[in-house]
């Protein structure tokens, strides 16, 4: 049988860091190439106690089919929840639990963009929701990341070249890979924009409550008085990505069409993880856990920028990072990156080349991401000093 | 705002069924409506014994981030059981972890069908399978269901017509909604006309265990020597649907496809839960746990049938079916159907109108569905007295 796949598939290729994660699984390789959140990070005894809990008290309600929308008090505490905590969401908006914050990018993608329409990207940008833009057959068109956030005058730009642009996907805080935390007045004038050109903002925020140093900003979707944000929020980080709970706040006629789309898809999210999150949230002391969380992280970000500043100047340089899991550095720019990359991984430690994050893999790139969530402070050690042996070889 | 969506879920409405889930919700009312698995069917003390056993012993594994594919364990015990016990799946096949089988109709309608290709589908079919395929554009083509299985003649017909076709979906084993199981002929039959005209089966069986009566008949899969059947499998209707724990055996060309539109559509099925099933069919006795299923269940499918011979005769007539979890009745021809309905929703008896489950739910239906696996003993006597009454009046 020879297979005819959908144009859309065509060219979807397997994630270039699922690739990577091949030579990442040699246990005498350290890889600093993922984005799992550190095993100390997780609540696993509370995360056993509710199980146990919810399975004794409402097996059946656990265990049966359940709404689409999601578990009902789950939704009510999360949308005051991120009222109060954040003031996101508004009465024009709804909130729907996802199968992670993955499929918030997919439902978007099917509930408003038709193939060949425009979805404007960060460049770099996260190659998970790149990837399903590209599964709608959308053009994607980047935007260069500056130090503060997106270029706004490229973001005009494009918006200009691009009338059929439907989508802007940001990750304001602490991005991946970039690690970049949009401004405040970039938040503003990415509204702005979005609002004058009638185009949809995903803003997309799984690190929001890792931040490390720096002011707290707020969501873009604050702003949103026009009913133009699409909010994607994610325990995946802060609770347990294996248990695939995430949510968006929405303005309601999209999330009418994000649970039509959702019906069709998975009918809805494992509602005993949903059981859990929701006692995880309420009844245990959740602000703690973040607490918790921000320490043990801010700990590993420090460790992993005094390595960076020990072993690997002056050849590589890198953003100094207010949050998030992740450090983007930068090679000179006559080394060529993907064999730098290469030579790393047969001397024992695995990165990201850079060019797997833009919205055209061939475009120039002289960046590799690095995480220093994943890792033990040992193995950080071992492989930022063998990145910087090569840098500065 | 004034929002554009995309073409495909332009028209794209809510299942007819959750509409009727609103009736069903009011507790005056008795719900036929459903498809959930009876309370008692549930093995909640072993889930809760199974998740504190893996929470204790791999807490990280069973929280973190895992891969597309699905839990290696998980997937290497069912390819066994499944070659075993079913003589399903060959070296040239996989199989991919799902969340939910709902998921697989998305994953195998990203992958194969372009906007405008046709599927051809059982009139009537399983409605959640048909939006998921209407919501990437796909053209649905039905084929009318004999007591025997899909018509093949017909099938053959439309296969002529329409050089497009991509996918035949069907669901041989007590079909929902019509309760028919499709006969080894024309199983065989349909497998022939696949093969002969390029186009691929979706052979889905949700239902396959729960046989209450006739002779086992092999699964379509069983005859793919030539890699055209995806199989689809789900632990819905046999552990919980509120895992959301589903698997497709493929060949292995769409498997790998199929495994690039799961990262992008929510990276991967629960971990946990994926966890749970693998204990639960290789740790217990997985087939007594069957066997009580079908027990529980060929009681209330006989007790249902009883009833509506009781108190439905002559008005209402159905077929007997030998499994699965719904009968398909029929009205007399000068009755208005959807009209019964609405009259029995008043009194309190809420049933699936026939036409719903049609691919294009403008055409003439006399039918309606009913589910025994949800209601109560009293309630199903309540129901199907009113429904008697109404249709005899």
């Amino acid at each position: 049988m020879e297979y005819k796949f959908s144009d859309r598939v065509q060219t979807l290729k397997p994630s270039a860091i699922r690739e990577i994660f091949k030579y990442a699984a040699d246990p005498s390789v350290v890889s600093l190439s993922a984005g799992n959140p550190s095993p100390d990070a997780f609540p696993a005894k509370e995360i056993a106690e509710i199980s146990a809990k919810v399975l004794a008290e409402n097996p059946i309600s656990v265990l049966q089919y359940s709404v689409t929308e999601g578990y009902a008090p789950l939704r009510q505490h999360l949308m005051e929840y991120m009222k109060q905590k954040h003031n996101t969401g508004t009465d024009n908006d709804d909130i729907l639990i996802t199968t992670g914050a993955q499929q918030i990018m997919d439902l978007s993608s099917k509930a408003l963009v038709n193939e060949g329409d425009v979805v404007i990207c960060e460049a770099p940008s996260f190659i998970g929701s790149l990837n399903t833009f590209r599964s709608y057959n959308a053009k994607l068109v980047g935007v260069t990341v500056e130090p503060d956030g997106m270029s706004t005058a490229e973001l005009e730009q494009k918006l200009k070249e691009n009338p059929n642009a439907k989508l802007i996907y940001t990750i304001p805080n602490f991005q991946n890979p970039s690690g970049v935390t949009m401004s405040l007045e970039k938040r503003e004038r990415v509204y702005e924009l979005a609002k004058q050109y009638g185009v949809l903002i995903i803003e997309d925020n799984p690190y929001g409550d890792l931040r490390y140093s720096g002011e707290y900003l707020p969501n873009i979707k604050t702003f949103d008085t026009d009913g133009i944000v699409i909010y994607a929020g994610s325990f995946s980080k802060v609770i347990s990505p294996g248990m695939r709970v995430a949510y968006t706040i929405a303005p309601k006629p999209i999330f009418q069409k994000l649970v039509v789309c959702k019906q069709g898809n998975d009918v809805h999210t494992n509602i005993w993880s949903q059981y859990v999150c929701d006692e995880f949230i309420t009844k245990y002391d959740f602000d703690a856990h973040l607490e918790k969380l921000r320490q043990i992280y801010t700990k590993k970000a420090q460790f992993c920028m005094d390595l960076l500043d020990k072993y690997c100047a002056p050849a590589i340089t890198y953003n100094k990072i207010d949050g998030g899991l992740f450090i983007w550095c930068d090679l000179p720019k006559d080394v060529d990156m993907p064999q730098f990359c290469k030579t790393a991984v047969l001397n024992k430690v695995c990165v990201v080349p850079g060019n797997a994050f833009l919205t055209d893999e061939n475009d120039e790139c002289h960046s590799f991401r690095i995480n220093f969530s994943t890792p033990t402070d040992e193995q950080l050690e071992k492989g930022i000093k063998i990145l910087g042996k090569l840098a500065n070889a």
